[in-house]
């Protein structure tokens, strides 16, 4: 675990001053750590039934796709605006300043299918928790979120609704 | 083969009129599908030393990841613009209407590293011509590309430097 946390940089006022950036590509350039990493996120999932893992773009998919093969499961890309052809589902959602949208296929998964949400950081929550209506609203079971860090200070986690739950990998 | 490219759904006019456009959500949702199209995509590779995977974003990192952990290697993101913290190589390349430019860590690998590039389409080829010119800025070697597809009557190969090969898993 030291090892995965070492490789994960901090870079100070980024994106903006006062922000704590927190770079994870040397941990994915790291064939051996980003493998464990993986490995012990995938760890509290082993024993469940996991249909499909969805990942948030575009981090998301990183983590997402290698969580996916891992627990062999399929994989559905949660998508920025506009670059799903359609049929798709929106949702739009709050920011800190502003909104943003999310999307996915109308028809990406049978209902009631298990999914495990992914991404790489759970800060304010506010992805998290729209990634997981957009996906109930196509007819999911979201039996709960993965990421590598959580930053505990935004206390994101209590945005997550009751009924699942979500792990994090490290905590800053 | 057949059944990975049965779940490729060809949508007419997306995302402007005329242009075919290849959804490849279906395949990434069924598990096994997208599992055989990894492994078959990673064939050609298997005898090749690969340090680190590089994909391009955002599609390109979902083939490109899976790819990473299929063949052992690291995993370097290529990036649009402003999603990279600094230090960030950047290289700006034409399209067939206006540029892009694309960036990348500036100590993402090693000197002499050897990397395969990776993307969901050949199309035109500018933007697998570009990934690899930016890789070579910062010491990589590039061994090659793999896409998903190529869109034969594009003839983005030409565009593809000697000294190297692309190989590409469905032709259309």
């Amino acid at each position: 675990m030291q090892s995965i946390e070492s490789l994960i940089r901090p870079v100070a006022d980024y994106p903006k001053p006062g922000v704590m950036f927190r770079d994870i590509t040397p941990l994915l350039a790291d064939a051996q750590a980003f493998q464990a990493a993986i490995a012990a996120m995938a760890r509290p999932w082993a024993d469940v039934a996991v249909d499909q893992v969805a990942g948030l773009e575009a981090r998301g998919f990183i983590f997402g796709v290698a969580l996916a093969q891992h627990l062999k499961a399929g994989f559905i890309p949660l998508r920025k605006p506009g670059k799903l052809p359609p049929p798709v589902r929106s949702l739009d959602y709050a920011l800190e300043y502003g909104s943003d949208r999310l999307e996915v296929r109308e028809d990406a998964l049978k209902a009631g299918s298990r999914v495990l949400l992914v991404d790489d950081v759970l800060a304010t929550g506010g992805t998290l928790a729209a990634g997981r209506r957009l996906l109930e609203s196509v007819g999911a079971q979201v039996i709960g979120a993965s990421v590598l860090m959580e930053l505990d200070a935004l206390a994101g986690r209590q945005r997550w609704a009751p009924g699942s739950e979500i792990q994090a990998l490290l905590h800053y």
